[in-house]
């Protein structure tokens, strides 16, 4: 069990997905994408393995969950500043995105 | 800055809500629902103040995105195990949903 505290710790925002290029250097399928989360946190170079799943076009523009306060992890030469939130498992991943268009940077609780 | 260890400890999961009720013994706006979070974790009762924002209709049938391991509380007389995520305040509230159909019960990562 966790607590709202514990909860709290995860930063999760919004962003929109504004360029997307194949991560030529990994082994495994995977996408280098530019994240803009917002005014306050500007954009970032997130590292997504969902090329098998996603097109480039299903991507680009689209709003998606992003862990903004995840520690930056090299993958494969690329460091990735945060995490893409998905559902599901292997060719049955579904990412998560907001019902509504909402502003870019937008805070989840 | 948060870990993979940190973020794991959350236990995220896609539900449908298949029941939507007003709950009268708020004094906010609050919906009870009936979730289902798939076999393994079965029916919960989740309480949402997003009464001024969807409509009972918006909700019913929908996949949303549920914390599953959070301390039950009691809302106004109502025992709620869980909590929806969305993004935005207010009025201006989006519900994340998974962006395809997907099992209910499957784990966010």
């Amino acid at each position: 069990m966790v607590s709202i505290e514990d909860l709290s710790k995860i930063e999760l925002r919004i962003g929109r997905i504004i360029d997307v290029q194949d991560h030529e250097g990994a082994r495994k399928p995977m996408y280098k994408l530019r994240v803009n989360l917002g005014e306050e946190l500007g954009e970032r170079i997130i590292v997504a393995g969902i090329r098998n799943v996603y097109s480039k076009e299903d991507l680009l523009g689209k709003e998606i969950v992003c862990v903004a306060n995840l520690e930056p992890k090299l993958i494969a030469g690329i460091e990735s500043n945060g995490m893409l939130l998905a559902a599901g498992e292997g060719e049955k991943v579904s990412l998560l995105m907001p019902d509504k268009e909402i502003k870019e940077g937008s805070r989840i609780h």
